[in-house]
């Protein structure tokens, strides 16, 4: 049986075009970007070029862009430095955030003595938004707001204007983590009210190993990874130079189709909504599903019995691949804390349904008539 | 004309067949290997392959093996570590090491007000182990000591059993940048008295932007990167999985032609020092080059004037690659650090060579031609 894959929130197949952009820099241009012939600046071109490619679509300038080896070490850089560079003594994160985030504000909170908070959740799966402005007028010392653009769980959208918009009346700093929005939406940064953001090329079709930071222009933070001079002084270390080239490859792909892209996506993940509503009348979505939320992710319950509690085993051996949470923690059996967040009710088996512009609708009818077998 | 590339220190060609290992990851099998379905754990499997083939080939245990973004965030998570987990109060490095060392124990030096000590270097290029002996003696802290395997500029080669046997008297954490030497060198973890080493796999024909950090069993630190629950917990973020494969396997294929390879490129170092000498009577070796020396590696001093200032610029023209130092600092007009400390001596002009398998005496005689006409 062919395989179908449903989990592109945790990872996406790499495009071939991203590839085949990227095959030059895996075979004889290999020049250390750093050197100073030409054969190195040739290499240091395509970077500066990735560069300015990426910073274009984000309507952001070059030199707030800054490439990482993913999303979580871009998301470290922020947290870190504005703790030891923005001078920031309290963070306001939410309980449903990433690992990336919650692990890091964590390991600070305990180490450094900042303060913590976390903004209140709605059942819908958003941000509180009124909470989160209480928490910013009450604090008293410089504050990091950390908040992610889509929940990679449920694929709530937050607003970010709105949200940097209340920082901004309190003189917050604003961090998003945005993976899971980067290479899936437009961006104008140049007029979003936001500090720092995050991506991962892997989540757009891009390779893995490869990601940015965005800094804002308007504050200045030293580097995560101390060394030599590259990306400005910002992150030592030879750069990925291919996973550079297709990181930009890949956004520009994204970008170039969004439109056609997005509107086939929303329709498949709307289509398999309305079957498993018709096939499975105990079933129930999680987060905002028919409001503000990521075209690509359907997060769905069923209800808990013998056959539910199997179905991610079972969906496995039948060679369809979804999760149950996030794919960084699915290796630990401990329940997904975003579901645990925003419904804690133990009678439900969550799965997570991701989508690609490579999947469809007589995929979603095989899962459904699989589904049908086994729950 | 046909481009020489001389530049092996800063970084080396994508071997073909590191390329054609990694290809499976970068097409059909993309699965998150933090994934649990059987197409995830294909792709866990093929890390945990990787894994168990480095430990086996350094002769560590696969759980003293972790892999990272590259050399330099690999030390940067020890010497962070050294201080915030082990309780290391003083670190002894030399004046010679890497930036991704010097600028890391500067920062922690200045920031956190640990102390910092620069053992002496001998004109020859090595670290003069009595006053390394003498420093550690009059520790009156934990101390970290921080020195270099094979120095990335000169070549000079450190004793580690000597180092970390003077480290183990003294009851110090000895970490040693490796990244000149793994997949060069043989290594015999389980005999060496050395608590960290990293690697870097586009040193020694391998891929750009994956790296290993070695941590010896009896240490423990926690994460530089925190997220996800990859790497046992030790390094988060999405698996760079076709950089990791390339690495064992780069790293495979230099253990099996070690004896060969490296014996071929130290006659092409010692037929261009024998050329060079004959044809340039006022050139200089810099570093021990006829002793403990990298097999890899020929820095040379010429006697500073008109057209000797001009040779890496006019040796570019001639699509000869070549560097004036580390390619981590050589956009920065500076000099070099390394040469400073050994030999500050401002009527010379030293040319760092480096050498692979792919190079040959050809090229070698094509370089002292171009020479004779450019200096």
């Amino acid at each position: 049986m062919q395989r179908i894959y449903f989990d592109n929130a945790a990872t996406t197949s790499l495009d071939p075009s991203v590839l085949e952009a990227m095959m030059p820099y895996l075979t004889e241009k290999f020049g250390n970007p750093s050197s100073i012939y030409s054969y190195g600046r040739e290499s240091r071109l395509a970077i500066e070029n990735a560069r300015k490619s990426v910073a274009k679509i984000l309507n952001a300038h070059p030199a707030e862009i800054f490439f990482t080896s993913g999303g979580t070490e871009s998301s470290n850089t922020v947290i870190t430095a504005a703790i030891r560079d923005l001078g920031c003594r309290h963070i306001i994160s939410s309980p449903i955030e990433h690992h990336a985030t919650l692990h890091s504000v964590e390991y600070l909170h305990h180490n450094d003595e900042i303060k913590l908070s976390f903004v209140k959740v709605l059942p819908s799966g958003h941000v509180d938004l009124e909470d989160l402005e209480r928490l910013l007028a009450e604090s008293e010392e410089r504050t990091l707001v950390t908040l992610m653009h889509a929940n990679n769980e449920i694929g709530n959208l937050l607003d970010l204007n709105a949200v940097g918009g209340i920082c901004q009346k309190y003189n917050a700093i604003f961090h998003s983590d945005t993976v899971q929005t980067v290479g899936h939406y437009p961006f104008d940064l140049r007029n979003t009210p936001v500090h720092f953001i995050t991506g991962a090329g892997h989540k757009f079709h891009g390779p893995k190993g490869v990601g940015i930071l965005y800094i804002n222009e308007n504050v200045k933070i030293k580097p995560y990874i101390h060394g030599g001079s590259q990306e400005r002084n910002m992150r030592a270390g030879t750069e990925n130079l291919y996973g550079i080239v297709g990181f930009a490859k890949a956004l520009e792909l994204a970008t170039a189709n969004f439109e056609k892209d997005s509107a086939y996506i929303k329709e498949i993940k709307t289509y398999m909504k309305e079957q498993l509503q018709k096939s499975f009348p105990g079933v129930s979505f999680n987060g905002d599903v028919d409001g503000r939320s990521l075209y690509t992710v359907l997060n769905v319950s069923f209800p808990k019995n013998e056959k539910s509690e199997m179905i991610l085993f079972n969906l496995d051996i039948n060679h369809i691949c979804v999760s149950g949470g996030s794919a960084c923690t699915s290796g630990v059996d401990i329940g997904s804390h975003v579901i645990r967040a925003i419904n804690n009710n133990p009678n439900q088996v969550p799965v997570r349904f991701s989508f690609s512009k490579l999947n469809t609708k007589e995929e979603v009818d095989a899962v459904i008539e699989k589904l049908k077998s086994l729950v």
